[in-house]
């Protein structure tokens, strides 16, 4: 038998028992634990380090939210559930899961309330200028690639950046505030708990979880569900070198430790089908300042592949899985800035072609790539890229500048977007699309609502909403098991 | 309880019983059947069909083989180990698994030579001009990348497709000869038994399947062991959709109707890793007669993606995964002659002007691709994509043409690549590597040693060469059995 499976008959005794139990205390541990708790379960949280916060507490804090949420009604935007739908379906790359999308849009107003009922604080003012994070305490943004090719085509941009008030790097104040409502609610939760075995009866339904607390095993039965929100995989390397080997090259990873895999492990041994394993968000903060955008982003053939005015998470994306990890985003003297994020002037030159010897480019590629970039930008075009029109200019006036944006010499921000396969309400799913009894999943331990593509705020909107999805599904269970 | 696995206490009565169970009869299945066979073991292999063959029977039956097989050497060409092991390592994709890599080929020349031994006829005649299946019935052909960049510059090229003695599709002759050997064998075949679920004990070791025979479910036994090779699951829509989705897209899908990923699914329901189900070979088999190396291959930006010499398998993947299915060959007077694969040309002008027109390209695009390529190509050379000098020359001489690579109008073969984590022994692994006793798997079923960057050959060469180390490692394993 796995390691990772324990037969209920091999449970001599029960440590602790519970209705619903909670691997994890993130952003989506949090959620399943408070709407369990609300609906009158038994609820208690396995968190593996000393106290909750995971992951989450380490983020931005952004969660993608929309449809016209007070925020948004505040701040002066117009959104629709509709629209949101138009631009997720659309931008989270190729394989969507719809149900999800659908049934997150519609409820993103009623969401955002939520989160404002737990205590997490928003202030109603808008910041303009950033991609995600700003570095006030602000609480609306843009976050995504809405107002670029092809997405504004296809659905009405809006800012749906919702982020928790706080300057700089958000999420502290998200888990601060989610874990006070824990606190306050009956919810126990135990830290230093790490989960190390699924506990199953004979007919395969999960009836608890085998917990390691301080090198000693405890068994912790579970009467309604397990509910497993243990994070991606962004921090076990052999995970990464099986699924998303790219994902090894790039600098920084965005993760707590305990982001190993542990809980996509468990629910695999039980049986469980993945999605996406292959996919990971990979952010190239490239074009921030925004003056940036205006530069021109090329690979190692001297070629542009991407628009320089999608979001850094589709920038990265493409730099990573269809350059190679090798590109440089050239400037000239007129648009040149500092970058926000410190980045390596890889190359100066007096022309187009000094930079390009100086990156070890083709001959006469970047001079190609520049002069159709330029004959389109005097007339303020793009047909090539579709790059909107206000950051098209001309690049002429030396001398040119190429700051580095290989993955060897600059920040590419990796997360992992594959896990269990779930439904809608968490349910973890077997290969035909079967549940496992008892077996609940939801955050990033899930594939969730974005499998490339990546707009911020969709992990931490995503965990959040589906995971109180989960702790309302794992409470309802009850009926199909002895208590 | 899952659908897909079911306890053996359920199982009152086993209609029969073998030391090891096959399911599937392709090249993998008659693989693992012989040497267990061989090995001393009752073998019965179960095949969904009436009969055996599968997509392997379907095939072009290139077997990717090499270090100096015997057919190698009757052609007149040098190779060893070492240096297919090089250009494996560097072509089959992000992720290859290098322990099956090395192994295959240090054991290459002798799975040459058991092949042979089965009754497999090669003729010792080397066909060159074509990439993988010959028109004629010579044995040995060009069937990867070897001697295009970056390949030729990391391993010493050598034909390594080892190709049965048949006119243009050698599959059947492949299959023939196999089937042929397992019928001289006591090896026992039951067609017309598709198998619906694994047999688990309380302990979680496979003792049998339960499969479905003319509407009634028989219970078979495994006394050592059961092999999954039951194929990838290019024919699965939903799978496709869940897993690689770009593949629904390709107009060709290589399987037989098997190939439904019913095996994988039962891995997976078992408890089994996986690796690469996002990964699917894509074939683009549009620069041949080789003559049409020396056209221009540009996507939707009028750019080029990748040099036109490498081999269909690596020109699909990238056409579809990079540019999206939306690409374009390139050819002018002087190098246009009939493709071998009928092919529909997609715009014709006495400038490059008026056929980017005509495609729709952005203003400029494939004239400033053309100019730089011209350029260079008066020299001989092609510094941005590194085509080899024979395929180079100016595309200057009108009327110029372009042939529809587009995914929508042309064909694209595609077959999946990922599947159950497998050791080098074909036992099926857990998500901590630990393995499912009583599990084995072998060919499509499993991930194998291409995922990606395709050449050939190996599907079938990975199929029966782990096939058959699958077969000795099931009947070994009687050991932990009681029998």
């Amino acid at each position: 038998m796995s390691r990772l499976v324990r037969s209920a008959r091999d449970v001599a005794h029960w440590d602790d028992t519970a209705d619903v139990v909670v691997v994890g205390l993130g952003a989506a541990g949090a959620s399943v634990a408070l709407e369990a708790a609300a609906d009158g379960a038994d609820v208690l949280v396995l968190e593996r380090a000393a106290a909750g916060g995971g992951t989450s507490a380490m983020s931005g804090g952004v969660l993608y939210l929309g449809g016209g949420t007070a925020l948004q009604t505040a701040c002066g935007f117009e959104d629709s559930a509709e629209e949101m739908a138009k631009y997720l379906r659309a931008s989270v790359g190729d394989a969507p899961d719809l149900a999800k999308i659908d049934l997150y849009c519609e409820h993103s107003v009623a969401h955002y309330d939520w989160l404002v009922a737990q205590g997490v604080p928003f202030k109603p003012v808008f910041y303009y200028g950033v991609s995600g994070e700003p570095p006030t305490d602000d609480g609306l943004v843009w976050s995504g690639s809405e107002r670029a090719q092809p997405f504004c085509d296809l659905a009405r941009p809006a800012p749906r950046g919702h982020v928790p008030a706080m300057e700089h790097q958000a999420g502290p104040m998200l888990m601060r505030s989610l874990i006070a409502a824990v606190e306050r609610s009956p919810v126990r939760v135990a830290g230093d708990h790490r989960v190390v075995a699924l506990v199953r009866e004979s007919d395969d339904t999960i009836v608890g979880v085998i917990a390691s607390h301080f090198g000693q095993e405890r068994a912790i039965r579970a009467r309604r569900g397990v509910v497993l929100t243990t994070g991606g995989f962004i921090m076990n390397d052999a995970m990464l070198a099986a699924h998303v080997p790219a994902a090894l090259r790039c600098k920084f990873r965005v993760g707590a430790e305990g982001d190993d895999g542990s809980g996509i492990k468990l629910g695999i041994a039980a049986g469980a089908a993945t999605r996406h394993l292959d996919k990971a968000s990979i952010s190239l903060p490239a074009t921030q300042p925004w003056g940036l955008k205006r530069g021109v982003l090329v690979d190692a053939r001297g070629q542009r592949f991407v628009n320089e005015d999608a979001y850094y998470g589709r920038l990265g994306e493409y730099a990573l899985f269809h350059a190679g990890g090798r590109a440089w985003l050239i400037v000239d003297d007129a648009i040149f800035e500092k970058p926000e994020y410190p980045r390596r002037v890889a190359a100066v030159g007096e022309t187009p072609t000094e930079v390009a010897r100086e990156l070890g480019l083709p001959p006469g590629a970047l001079e190609a790539t520049l002069a159709l970039y330029n004959e389109h930008a005097a007339r303020g075009v793009d047909p090539v890229f579709a790059k909107a029109a206000e950051y098209v200019t001309p690049l002429a006036r030396a001398p040119f500048g190429a700051f580095d944006c290989t993955v060897d010499a600059s920040i590419y921000a990796a997360f992992t977007l594959g896990g269990l396969h779930t439904d809608v309400d968490g349910r973890v799913l077997d290969p035909e699309g079967d549940t496992i009894p008892g077996l609940f999943a939801a955050g990033r331990a899930t594939s969730g609502l974005s499998v490339g593509g990546y707009s911020s705020g969709l992990s931490l909107g995503d965990g959040t909403f589906f995971g109180r999805r989960a702790g309302r599904a794992a409470t309802g269970n009850a009926s199909s098991r002895s208590s």
